[in-house]
């Protein structure tokens, strides 16, 4: 490929990740009413823990796992804003551990 | 779906998302060494604004434009040091426009 062809693919490449981001948006955006309707933590760091766990299981590479996860820290803490901006009205409080302490409305 | 259901299907999506990230880097590897063999700078600002076009043009929501904008800011970061690490002993300087000037080896 040279490099005219290479930025094509690129472009076409970043459209994939755009949907599935914005699939990922969605099911988030699902968790966040769950978690709303529940009265559960939008914060649950162990949950974030283990999504960190799986990327870096599933990747091989040749992006650094550094690399990977600095993304994935950016990536779960847009999705938690958007957890977040469902209902700003209810943050429930939460321990050092995520669990919700007390409710506020 | 409840909540383990739509935290699988993020596992899933997250998996694909760890995929086309590495697809992505490999073709940003075959663009640093195309860079690289012709003396072109890594940095070019020009390109990565029509990047940024791109993605905000693929975007149908439901994440918002400048929270897409803030991962793909990260993103390109990320992709371009992937090119400098290809060989950092070859780094062109740049002028305020990206245009390499003057060549150090």
């Amino acid at each position: 490929m040279d490099i005219n062809e290479c930025r094509s693919k690129i472009d076409e490449l970043d459209v994939l990740l755009v949907n599935l981001l914005n699939e990922r948006t969605r099911t988030v955006q699902e968790i966040g009413r769950l978690k709303r309707d529940t009265r559960m933590p939008v914060y649950e760091p162990e949950r974030e823990k283990l999504v960190l766990e799986n990327v870096s299981r599933a990747n091989q590479g040749p992006l650094p796992d550094a690399e990977l996860r600095y993304l994935y820290g950016h990536i779960i803490a847009v999705m938690r804003n958007v957890q977040k901006n469902l209902n700003p009205a209810f943050q429930p409080i939460t321990d050092s551990s995520g669990l919700a302490v007390e409710l506020k409305e």
